[in-house]
């Protein structure tokens, strides 16, 4: 949106979340509370300033180098908080928008919305507000007869009937720029808490201009301040990601059972089970299959794959019709082509792994690299480490390695090289050679 | 029931599903939306005709070889599709009943009630209906002054207030046959979807007889139609199955982590940890204790059998006394008797384990027979496949396999063998004798 | 509190259950349900009686050493059942309250309450009412229009609107012992049931002294007579105890998808995943992470452990820094050193590790010591197990043992020790000695 600046309040501590991270680096669907009101920020607008104080450092990590900072150095209450940005404000000729760093669930529409109506009425200052069967613990709107907002009321000053109001205030406000600026030099620090209060600048723009409010949504709105609120804000996060999944035309065979985070991408058709975990950027394709209990972090799955149970998967690539599992674990940087079948109790870390190849169960791959139509056999090792260093071991195409073999890199094994059962191989074994033994030695060859 | 046909509607696409399936196909508690209909139809009557259409092949398959089919070349509406089947209602006399292949939850009783209802009052058609707190998206009950049913209007055709009304139909109605025949031939295609309604039958039914109609439960008569429909469907199916286990005596520590397909049965004072999954035919006995993440496809259980955490079980069979994983992983076409530790990283597949046997760790056993009182040490492979076929192994009683072993099939160890650690077994082992070495030999032989 | 005896009844089968078990022994959040009432009357008293009848040898082993019981031989109702302890009321000089058995949820905090009411009321008699919605299958409580206490009207007496009264009896009684004992003297059992009923003691009671009644949080209150009561009282004690670890600043992803028993603890900034199960007298210290589906049973984690998907650990003990899993599991017994590395498919059983060692896959750690800074390979197994007995394995410092290795326990691996892939080792190896081959032999030393 033109001329928009967002400011982000992140500078408290968050002291009921009772840890030793600030509020703002906690977890919503695997990224910073900080960093979702970040990304809603820039579906609006490039000019975002966060203005951080406890674990600055940490906190600005969070929410990325694509936003301005600036340093709060006690915390002086909201009004403080946002003259920090004095100077980002002062210049600028449009509308300022206030968004609290705990508040992750509003989403841009809501927002667009809301600005839109302030420029439309041509307001001084909106305010954004809900109506909440329980209001208790927020700032209440009063009106006067005619609707027009006369004060925001914090819980504690609320007297009489007061507290009976369900109009609340959501802690998100829209400025015009420069009437915030004149307006925050108006207000001053003396009240109990001794903190200079952002809603007191209402007092002087409802002078000099109108005074506007929209409606939210109040699963929207809902702010983070203790581990109880973190959890509900990730059920409602979650609902989200998993209804776009659904009308998407992904089976989750139990939605409240299934963990994914923001960034996911699954392909049509493909059928999830009940306490799958999906993370990070993984994509999957479509017609996949997830079996119970399975982790994906950062995969990458074209169409067809089946996970079956409790398989985890990170940062690897898994072509399509192949199958993984149960309880595989691939670790990252492996590539695992078309038609393959990687079993139970398999560990690959750092390994590719040839179209129509097959591990099927009990067996370390480490530092490899298996070429087309391989068997490995149960009990394999790959010997990659040697107390020192680690070492790699390539197998050329149509190997067969027997059962409860150890591979001890470095090491070669050319195409359709096989090795006996039980065979410790330590030299590189040629094409179509068989080798077995402890230590292996040559047996045989095929021609 | 006496008399009655059943015409199950199962020929669009469901297009909101999204999927490049039939919305029938579609599973809900381990089976697909048809077969539940079919089911359910199956405890009324044997006359059963579905009208198929889109992926009619596939549709049959999945509805099962008991019932009639018809085919509907084009999608020309309900009545259009009900009057495929004319055959079947043209010479049938008694009533005709109509069910939606996406309205899965309708129960037999219900259905019972409702027939029961129709015919008690000599009805021409009855309609199942529904009291919604919310109605939109179903078609409005329009009652006269005496309560006597006039007509259904579809949502987008309500005027006035007729959209306030909350009595819905449920899409399932009741025919005397004959009434039913006269009218399909009256309806037409005279409307804005140029469709012939099933509805518009109750014109020329009211003409000549009641009409009557009884109200169903709201939570029976969802219908399906995309995927979020189904998760929700798929909760009340699986509340259902599950408050049936609890009332039979099973404890399931947390009812909604816990999966359970229809067909299951458990013995009473089982006890299942969250995050269980039972699909297919399995059948637990009592006393059993299943860990969280266990998931079973057609397993048979006897009494007191422990799956211990995470535990996979395929189309095998587990005898009394027997514990099983954590982490096993039970292929199909097992049979492990009673007193047997299976205990993690295990895989079994196509095996029999005698009384007592040990496999506690890490062990990959294929097609093999394993005599009773047999201990097999950690890092065993059964290694069966020689590259190009499957061969067999077989244990006698009281075996005992040293670690690391690797057993080359076809190998046969007789009554009281051993195999020393680190062993690679090529040639059968006679009784109470113990091999060691690569490959084995005879070591010393016990009297 | 002083001079309070409380009466707990643990008589009856519980028939609803559909068990062969005793009700009192089913268990909530891992202790039996008799247990929970126990301990929270232990928080009020020590003078505590149970009746106990049906399995009344096994009811005792649950409800603990620390209390009386007494034994009634036939159910013959509630006044009948307190009678039982006739010798502990009769010479009691204070209150006596009389709670159920399977009334798990009331807290001690609410019956204090309760009896402080009591108290300063100095009432003969005292109810613990609640106020349901439903209150189908409750008694109810007649008020006359001053608002006393005239009568409790089981479900099945009421009459005309009586049936509409949503005030409804608790179960929960509170009396001066010396009025109890006198009123059990008067009740008789000339009713439909012939049972003594311990409410018919109130018409004597308010002949002589008030009768009062406390409010009681309806959540409270739940009493377990099947076991899909079982289930939504494991509910509520679920989110009791997850709340509690959400204010003490732990990260629950998803607080319904984790299962945490009574007694189990945690330290602030830990981070838990969905699917994970806590139990027994498990202890987690701060900033530690567990990932899907893990499983603790009577575990001791320091600071800064991880414990990735799907491991198990059951009485153990794990230092800071240290990793484990995916899919490890560590049986009873064991202690791990800080910044070790447990790594995927590793079974542990009765082992130490000294710190910073790894064993990283695919391997079985039984009966051993395994000094510091140790490797141990993949497939490899501690062969301690020779069909008869077990023996131990004892690795020093620095020792690095090759893959697919068996080590054949008694033995003893010295510092700096170092085995061959694919090694079976029978004899101890002396300090920086290499030993490999099938059996083991001496390959070099280092100096």
């Amino acid at each position: 949106m033109d001329d928009l600046l967002i400011i982000v309040l992140a500078a408290g501590k968050g002291t009921r979340m009772n840890s030793s991270r600030n509020k703002m680096l906690h977890g919503l669907a695997g990224r910073p509370l900080i960093k979702h009101v970040v990304d809603t920020s820039r579906e609006l607008t490039d000019d975002i300033v966060c203005v951080v104080g406890h674990q600055a450092e940490k906190v600005r990590g969070a929410a990325g180098e694509e936003v301005e900072f600036v340093f709060q150095e006690d915390q002086q209450g909201t009004g403080h908080a946002v003259w920090q940005a004095e100077e980002y404000i002062r210049s600028h000729s449009g509308d300022t928008l206030v968004l609290y760093g705990d508040t992750p669930l509003v989403t841009a529409e809501t927002l667009k919305d809301y600005i839109n109506n302030h420029r439309r009425r041509q307001a001084g200052m909106s305010i954004l507000t809900a109506e909440l069967d329980d209001p208790a613990g927020y700032g209440r709107i009063l009106r006067d007869e005619s609707g027009s907002i006369m004060d925001i009321v914090e819980e504690h000053d609320c007297r009489g009937e007061e507290a009976q109001i369900k109009e609340i205030n959501a802690g998100i406000y829209c400025f015009a720029s420069q009437l915030l600026h004149e307006a925050l030099k108006q207000i001053d620090n003396d009240n109990a808490q001794n903190e200079y209060y952002l809603t007191d600048c209402l007092y002087y723009i409802k002078e000099k201009a109108e005074l506007a409010s929209a409606e939210g949504d109040p699963a929207e709105i809902i702010g983070i301040n203790d581990r109880s609120d973190l959890a509900a804000a990730e059920k409602v996060m979650q609902r989200r990601i998993k209804s776009a999944h659904l009308d998407r035309g992904v089976t989750l065979i139990d939605p409240e059972r299934t963990y994914i985070e923001k960034r996911v991408e699954i392909g049509r058709d493909t059928t999830i089970y009940p306490g799958v975990t999906l993370r990070g950027e993984t994509r999957i394709g479509r017609e996949c299959l997830l079996e119970p209990g399975c982790q994906l972090k950062d995969a990458r799955l074209a169409e067809k794959v089946n996970v079956l149970q409790g398989s985890v998967i990170r940062k690897s690539r898994i072509e399509r019709e192949t199958s993984v599992g149960p309880y595989a674990y691939i670790r990252p940087g492996c590539s695992i082509a078309r038609g393959c079948k990687i079993g139970d109790f398999v560990e690959l870390k750092k390994a590719s792994v040839g179209e129509g190849s097959k591990v099927p169960h009990l067996t370390y791959v480490g530092d490899a690299e298996i070429g087309s139509g391989c068997n490995v056999g149960a009990g394999t090792v790959f010997a990659n480490y040697d107390g020192e260093n680690k070492h790699k071991t390539v197998l050329g195409d149509g190997v067969f390695v027997g059962s409860n073999t150890t591979l001890v890199a470095p090491l070669k094994l050319e195409d359709g090289a096989k090795t006996g059962a039980g065979s410790v191989v330590v030299d590189d074994v040629k094409s179509k050679t068989t080798v077995l033994g402890v230590p292996a030695r040559f047996y045989k060859r095929e021609d």
